[in-house]
């Protein structure tokens, strides 16, 4: 999500305070019953994402699994914001195509005049009123996966099955806390102690996470979950950014043979690795955050080579869908031009 | 050597121009005949150098093998210089004990008078005096090697034998420009394409090393050369800063099998790893480079504990020190007391 970006990429980031994630400011839902205004229907929303974000990336994979792309559109912005953040620059005439705007920033104007506060991804807009619905990160995925079911393609699978909630939050909470957000923890750290904290934490949970996928092909049940989704985020980042960016460095994802299999299973299975963009991912992280690396200059590594490697994931067992079926290709205009 | 550090640690640095690394200032040379006045002579000499700085660490290896310690002194500067550049602050009183000052740059001072240039490791300085002789990184180590001949312990090895001086020359030639200094270039790039050039040559130089390695168990004939420590002091400074903090990240040195293991098989040999302190080689590159470190804070990682696994380089043959032996350990007042 943006906040991250909004709460960091100016210089205020960079102060005494530890780094803390803002709460989405936009809170509706979108569901079934419309209770917010908002029921779920096929073309009336657009999901706005970067490639870049692993919260927004979250959405793309959620999508791309349940077949929501002919229900919700979307929206890519440029990996790089300008100071007024997220903008459609890699749009003709810099403007998205649907909703008519040059900046996100201006449907979270058209939700509240005046509204002065971070400019985020993912959100979910209303396309007849330009309206932004959400930018709550933590839920739009867990609403795709209960409240659009009406609207999935056949075969999709059940992210969020009911008897396994309470443990997929559980699972979730601690990555979230530890992993998802203590890499930016670590990154946006200004003092020694703070960022060793942060690091340690993102070791500590990656290697509980390691031991429970040493012999389970998923983190829970044997389906892939939402947990899955939020824990390959930020996996796939890993090397790419946190490792030498964020100084997540006690070791790269390539050196875990646990978490390295893991991540390339999910990573070769339709839905995840088609959403990924490493030339977007390098460039917002490296450009964005001059704090951390004033050069701007982007690396030329990780290779890439790896990750179309067999991962005899297979072998553990598992049902990767459940009783459902892997998504098709992505969509013609979805799929990605750079960084391949 | 401290060029590298006095050319690059203020903001001048980080201008337009690519990083160039400047000539040694001093270059009498100490030999066997005196012809520059600096007689070889055992006592009369402090080698001054930091355990962080790649260059100096150079002076530190040979002079293990070759077993000069009796004969040269050792001082060690604090890895992280302050606005007047290396500096005793680790020994009591924050003065040198033998040479009685607190700044190297007085030693640069006492030999020239008004010297406003680059303050460098390694340097020699004549005690008697308090005059630096030297500080030309490229011809100290040659010169252990074969002027000081006489001072030798028995069964030191030759570093720099007649025979192959022209393949070490040249093996040495295309190591410094495209690794040594290398990684320099990229880390201290402001331009993309700086950048990228320089990490390129990194790692094109390190794939051909690795070829010649793959078969022969050191860079030039079958037993240890001043090849070997020129690479080694690169390599295994590698993983700890070049790789996250110079941005040399195609692969991380643990990554590539050949290299991996060379750098390992030196480590694991007297006179390597026992001249190595990770604490200080951290701390003064991330400490030290603010244009490149904004927080100065110091990753966590690497592990260090692969650094003595098995290598199973000796099945390659070879004959470490030739005829000659290994050294003894360390004396007891230069053992590491950090970063153990």
């Amino acid at each position: 999500m943006s906040r991250a970006h909004d709460d960091t990429d100016g210089n205020a980031a960079y102060g005494k305070k530890p780094f803390k994630r803002a709460k989405s400011h936009f809170a509706d839902r979108v569901t079934a019953d419309g209770k917010d205004g908002w029921p779920v229907e096929a073309g009336r929303y657009r999901l706005v994402v970067s490639r870049a974000c692993p919260w927004a990336s979250r959405a793309l994979v959620s999508r791309r699994l349940l077949g929501l792309e002919g229900a919700v559109s979307l929206a890519v912005t440029d990996p790089v914001q300008d100071d007024r953040s997220w903008r459609f620059t890699l749009d003709p005439g810099g403007r998205d195509p649907v909703l008519g705007i040059r900046y996100l920033s201006e449907a979270y104007e058209a939700r509240e005049r005046g509204y002065s506060g971070g400019v985020s991804v993912p959100a979910i807009v209303d396309v007849p009123s330009g309206k932004l619905v959400t930018n709550d990160y933590q839920r739009i995925t867990l609403d795709f996966a209960t409240e659009w079911k009406a609207l999935h393609r056949p075969g999709a699978p059940d992210l969020y099955p009911e008897p396994l909630r309470a443990e997929i939050d559980e699972v979730m909470e601690g990555v979230y806390r530890d992993v998802n957000n203590g890499v930016y923890r670590a990154g946006f750290a200004t003092r020694q102690g703070e960022y060793e904290d942060a690091c340690r934490g993102v070791f500590r949970r990656l290697d509980l996470v390691a031991r429970r996928l040493a012999d389970h092909r998923y983190l829970v049940g044997d389906t892939i979950t939402e947990a899955d989704i939020r824990l390959f985020t930020t996996l796939v980042r890993f090397d790419a950014v946190y490792h030498g960016h964020f100084k997540c460095n006690q070791w790269k994802l390539t050196e875990n043979p646990v978490l390295w299999a893991y991540a390339r299973d999910l990573h070769q299975t339709p839905g995840f690795g088609d959403t990924v963009d490493f030339d977007h991912i390098k460039r917002h992280y490296y450009r964005v955050h001059t704090g951390v690396n004033p050069t701007g200059i982007v690396p030329l590594g990780p290779g890439l080579s790896g990750w179309v490697t067999p991962h005899h994931r297979a072998e553990l067992g598992g049902r990767p869908f459940g009783d459902g079926t892997p998504p098709g290709p992505a969509p013609a205009a979805e799929r990605m031009t750079s960084g391949d």
